[in-house]
């Protein structure tokens, strides 16, 4: 039996929830849970904001564990070992985005916690193929959120061939925005931190931004015209984009990872005459985060987090919804 | 003196217009227009859509013709050259993107109709770097339009390092689109046209397109969910976008050449979930305009066309606007 917390409709406060897991499949892996972070994803899966949610929802997706017990086809991975697990808990293995190492892009993807149970428990389960060993050198406490803000955030440095001569900015500097600015830095880029906040202009600065642009003063965007090579947007509301596109060089990309509902409305005119991009993208492969937890070991890139015990996940909620959390809160499973 | 066509306000019919274009630069050729391509722009220039015309206005940027002058500057082209000129008749020179080869996204180029007097007329002057040799093989007669249309369609094939192996459609067959179907069946791709018109529908397949789609019917478009790696739009209508984004492949992109005024209103969860690009880009750079003549050569791709007389220009402007003209106007000069 596996014992988690659960949500068991929307919005609910979420619960202790027993289940049985039955027999483990062959290509799978359990995990003892030893820690998982708590992403805004957690909460839009529990609260059914994208329409998907299958109740009890076991929230959890960015899990740090050792593990426990092998699926008799698993051989490339062992008992007690450390490993990661993040938003996919499984692909189809065969699809062509399978086969091209693109396996985030597998349109039968399991999530870890949309129709399976996540992270928020004593154990949780996922294909073999889906995780990834904890390096030496990473930090367990703090790791677990890499494997979905971090990947989301580094993914695109590595699919979009960018450069380290590149002049990049971050739009929202929170759990994505301070993984991102630590990424771009160490990638050797210029980095600006858009941000209305003061109180984390400075916090930008020692995250690895160069520069931070209040994203609340029209003059100051508007004379940011032409500045950047590459802006990842972090936020999920609806900003005035074309103002954002207008900050890009030529040849220059604004790229979505926030989940906003809200329509882009661009005008076109603002990718033609510059041959601007616009692009988006989800986490990232398992080939990739294994990529990227080496390159934060080799530059000493690791989530600020606050540390929760699981069993005031609610709590952890309550402070996720405060906006206050710096930067990411991970909850300490057994406690 | 130079005897043009001009307009001498929005929406105004072309008359004679005479010029004294005064001493040639040192950087400048002169050309004896021979042909010039009738292209939107010059529709959407003449009638100051976009906010920006000089009048009086001399159309025509799709220019075949012979130097008759060079600047005392200029070495690398020589008199009774044949050349061809298109949208762009001058940059700074000293950019970063002219620097890289990239002169069309020149925040200082010079468009041939805007500022400055374009090829409607006998004689129109460039600088000696914006005109591009007419290989051989490429019949002059018909050439022209490979200098807007021809280009804007070709270049991001090349920008984008599209493969062969890629699928890809086609919005809109006309001017664009008829020579986009060329260039990617040449290229090596898999090509469907979308095209609304039962008229087209054959000769897009005579054009390239292996494929067509009727793009009025919703339950085709729905039906060719995640087939495509590319499509080039060159429409200026509104279209559901997010069911051509929903067309595309993951990692697929949706690239603007046509200049629609509407914005574009994506969803930012159709880019994201499978790691989609949306993009636009202008014309092409000198380069890239002398590879894609040599391209064209060797593929056997030309522009269909309907010759005027220049003397008939306004004719020529109402056989545009009818919609009829398969696929390019072309007028002839000293006729």
């Amino acid at each position: 039996m596996i014992n988690a917390y659960a949500a068991d409709s929307a919005g609910a406060e979420l619960k202790p929830f027993r289940y049985d897991p039955g027999q483990l499949n062959p290509d799978q892996v359990e995990i003892a849970v030893e820690y998982c972070g708590l992403c805004h994803s957690d909460v839009s899966v529990v609260n059914d904001e994208w329409g998907m949610t299958a109740y009890p929802v076991v929230p959890g997706h960015e899990v740090v564990g050792r593990i426990t017990a092998l699926g008799e086809g698993v051989t490339h991975l062992k008992k007690d070992q450390r490993v990661g697990l993040g938003w996919h808990s499984g692909f189809c293995g065969h699809c062509g985005e399978c086969d091209t190492g693109n396996q985030n892009l597998c349109a039968q993807a399991q999530p870890t916690i949309i129709g399976h149970h996540g992270g928020f428990a004593d154990k949780v389960r996922a294909s073999a193929d889906s995780v990834v060993p904890i390096p030496d050198g990473l930090d367990p406490k703090v790791a677990g959120p890499l494997f979905c803000a971090g990947i989301t955030v580094y993914n695109p440095l590595v699919q979009f061939n960018i450069k380290p001569n590149s002049r990049a900015a971050v739009i929202g500097i929170g759990g994505l925005g301070h993984l991102a600015l630590q990424f771009l830095n160490a990638w050797g880029c210029d980095v600006t931190a858009f941000t209305s906040s003061d109180s984390k202009r400075d916090e930008a600065l020692e995250l690895g931004a160069q520069h931070t642009l209040n994203s609340r003063d029209p003059e100051a965007l508007k004379a940011a015209a032409g500045q950047f090579d590459l802006i990842i947007s972090t936020v999920n509301v609806k900003l005035d984009w074309n103002t954002y596109l207008a900050t890009l060089k030529p040849r220059g990309r604004l790229h979505f990872v926030g989940a906003t509902t809200a329509p882009l409305d661009l005008n076109v005119f603002n990718l033609l005459m510059a041959q601007r991009q616009v692009s988006g993208s989800p986490v990232g492969s398992p080939a990739t985060i294994a990529d990227m937890l080496e390159f934060a070991v080799r530059h000493n890139i690791a989530p600020k987090v606050e540390h929760f015990p699981m069993s005031k996940v609610n709590e952890a909620f309550a402070r996720l919804h405060s906006g206050e959390a710096r930067y990411r809160i991970v909850l300490e499973a057994g406690k």
